[in-house]
């Protein structure tokens, strides 16, 4: 059985107010959603802003990250980039770091055609020997990742583990677990329909801010109670609600202020171009934490 | 409790050689479905080719269905057409006919905007007088269902009782069953994960194949039996798989096959332009049928 | 060279107030856009509302308008349908009434694939035995006809003439006209840029309003006067915004109004469910083409 | 009159064997350009590889340009990136350098809403106090600049002149043009009907390795030569052809490749993961451009 299934949070990368990340947040933030009973880690993926990151940015963040983890939970790193000697650089350095796997997008920008992206792949791969998960965001890469590409990437990459699957395509979950991948869906919100078809678990960044809803709907599915599993997944939308209620754009940063405000830190906001919140949002913001009874320590976080 | 709720088969509409509706198969197959423990139908929809209907054919099944039916199951019939004085003659017909409920796919060809479809609908609405379900088939008909446009509907139409979604934008099943709306996953491979976010069941093709495996869906669903949902939900995967194996474009025409060589009746071709099969994938066909140890009569229809 | 060549005004279908084929209108507008110096007609196409209509509308404006034009312009009559058989009985009936050559929108709700589009068109352009054209309007049937496609009924269709390309695929008029096709562009603000990469002409809505415009274009065009033709070009410009400038849902009704008001006659609205205007919508477009200074009979059409 | 107009060849960024941006084989490039006659060059843009190559080699590829082109021709620089604090720093570094305009693709990957985009663009225009030219490619980009959201940006930015239009709505190029902005198309293929709906002229990768085949047709448009500047842009259709001849996931490479042929110097291959060329597929360009009879020295380019 795999080792990386289960409530894997995408990650924020708090910053501090100059800009810079901030490595005291990013620690607690971990801390955190690891007392919260997740089973993982997607570390400075799109929730992350990896690809706003400079590379050193990226391995620095991938050393603390293995530094605050102590082996507590599995650590998939993004070294993602548009050009393929920047992720193997970053692939190298992470394999180094200690990280327990690596994942990336596609190339985006151009759209080099399928031989490209599996070449990148088998280089990416082959720089970190570590087990490789494919990230299918054709919103922001414009390419769909397809059973047929996915079969391309096994016949030629060893490493090759899964995928985290953010594209609208749901039933291609299916698809993916019956051809032995680990696929992770990257919707808060369709966890559960994703696990009845085969998921291995869930992807995204609103778990980062409530790990223990997710965790619950983990929990709840294991022992086959559907009821409770439904129940869990409703108070996950309600998470996932608070995250998009002011609007797609501020999704990031109100993520962020979510978690500042549960946590009592201060995260910061997205690196720009992605917008920040106004004051009068980030009140709103607060509101809605304590309506939601978002307490600083998972429920249920330390066994009970 | 919405009493429309369960498996409901998008019902073929068979064809005699010369190309009519044939009616003494249409009448075997709505019998075998109701045998196979259907809760209803969606009668001359998308997989029944209402839109390669004349007026007065849809008006004969529509007759042909309520009697043949006899107040067994729950007939929701299909009346959308380019013009809102047919869809409305057809609406009427329908209510005249005895059916439970219609449905009908917003305007197509034109794109005339929300106000528009909303006048449509409330047009076809009142001619009924019965509960409306709306058909959201964006690939054909090139309009998004949206919540929003939902929510204009809701307001005017009280004969709104809810919708077929066959839309990839999968989570907003979540949004119409919370809008009080009776939401129908149009993706057979998708039931048991559409039932755990609030859709009241399932309308689609390939059930009216093979009805005892979504039945049994259904059934280990309501019963919170998870695993039994699940190997259930699979199997059904490979009726879908049976049906689309030989290509997106001849799917109709492979749904006649099937359903004709399971209950040993002739059920024609799909109307063209739709294809028909060759003899070579006919053959194909019945081998798969063999294969799947598909009976003539669904296991456990009458009641076992 | 190709008969088919210059404007082909897509010309709206009249209606009277309570809802059917308004011939006499019919009759003006063919007539005033004949005086107009058009070289041919677009005939219940798109504009035209030819999916709205029944086939017998169909086949009565087919008669009327073979005799009004007298054989004084090229009639292309548009005999699009969902079903092949409906588009042949229409195309057979086109014939006999005697217009000059046949259009039709591929087969649209349904995507029957490649093969199933070449049969259709091929029963359809054998019906008739008379040239075919090929509407490719991907905006509403969910189909772009390609290079690779348009070869493919090259190599079947002996009756094959060329096609109106209203997709976003500007460049591929160079490609269709270098197959030796007659290609007229649908949009009337880019008739300019086509014909200077091989375009034969246009066939849109808005030169039905205001023919002498696109026939000032066509004749600066063959006089290589490129700098009359580009002030023509965005003179036609300007009533192409009239046309839409109330909203595209009700660019129909608005070009309806402004042929009513320019002519003095009543042409009535769209058929539903495409939106009628409001009086205050009405008196804009009457505003309008006073502003234009739209005269009844098109200037310089008798000529001078 | 704007003093941005013409043929703007989006210039290849020759590379080493080992990778470097090749300084020696760039200058020939632009030489070469300047001799054919063009009116400017779009550096480090799509083409150019911008997005793959890292900041200190755009800054060190801008500065080369203003060496090599001693203004003779316009320079426009491109920065775009994924942050706005690198956008800005290139920016202000392009102006130090000397260049008389910059460019940048909006922010990519995410889509962080018009807001963001124009806050974005009104940082870097301010960064450098140059004229300041948008890149609308939503293929790349996944971002469709409308002219609503050009009003939002010259409302805002000062420096905002116009932009590289490479969208498929062709039609807005006599908007943007109509709205004061200098608009280049983005298509080789469509530089003549451009221009007679008001394009400034023309930037795309195919003019940097046949300039002088642009220039003909700027310079027999501004003759108002119809015939001539149609000639023209048919030989132009050609090398495009050439360029996309082995499919489009190599034309950078092939692009690459005929300008290496035809000036005998070694311009490399793309960075990875874009591809390069297999020695076939470059002894097939070899043999393309001795077909096209393309001398080392445009014809034309030293004013005969």
């Amino acid at each position: 059985m795999t080792e990386f299934r289960g409530v894997f949070p995408a990650i924020i990368t708090p910053m501090t107010q100059d800009g810079h990340v901030n490595e005291a947040a990013f620690r607690e933030v971990l801390e955190f959603n690891i007392r919260g009973g997740v089973h993982g880690f997607w570390v400075a993926g799109g929730t992350g802003e990896g690809v706003l990151l400079t590379d050193d940015e990226n391995r620095r963040i991938s050393e603390i990250a293995v530094d605050q983890n102590r082996g507590r939970s599995k650590l998939i790193m993004h070294v993602g980039a548009p050009t393929t000697e920047r992720a193997v650089g970053m692939a190298e350095h992470a394999a180094r770091a200690g990280v327990d796997a690596i994942c990336a997008v596609p190339p985006f920008f151009y759209r080099p055609g399928d031989d490209a992206i599996v070449e990148h792949y088998r280089a990416v791969g082959a720089a970190a020997g570590l087990p490789l998960f494919v990230y299918n965001l054709p919103q922001s890469t414009g390419v769909e990742i397809t059973p047929e590409l996915m079969h391309k990437l096994q016949d030629r990459i060893p490493q090759l583990k899964g995928l985290k699957h953010s594209s609208l395509i749901f039933a291609n979950i299916r698809t993916f677990a019956d051809m032995g991948l680990s696929c992770f869906t990257g919707s808060s919100v369709l966890m559960l329909p994703a696990l009845t078809i085969g998921a291995s678990g869930i992807v995204d960044g609103p778990p980062c801010a409530a790990p223990e809803r997710w965790v619950e709907i983990w929990n709840a599915y294991n022992d086959g109670d559907l009821g409770r599993a439904e129940k869990a997944q409703r108070e996950a939308h309600e998470l996932f609600e608070a995250a998009t209620g002011l609007g797609f754009h501020v999704y990031f940063a109100t993520l962020h202020a979510i978690v500042s405000e549960r946590l009592g830190i201060d995260c910061g906001s997205p690196r720009p171009p992605l917008p920040a919140l106004t004051i009068a949002q980030k009140a709103k913001v607060a509101e809605k934490v304590a309506e939601l009874g978002l307490s600083a320590v998972p429920v249920g976080a330390d066994g009970s």
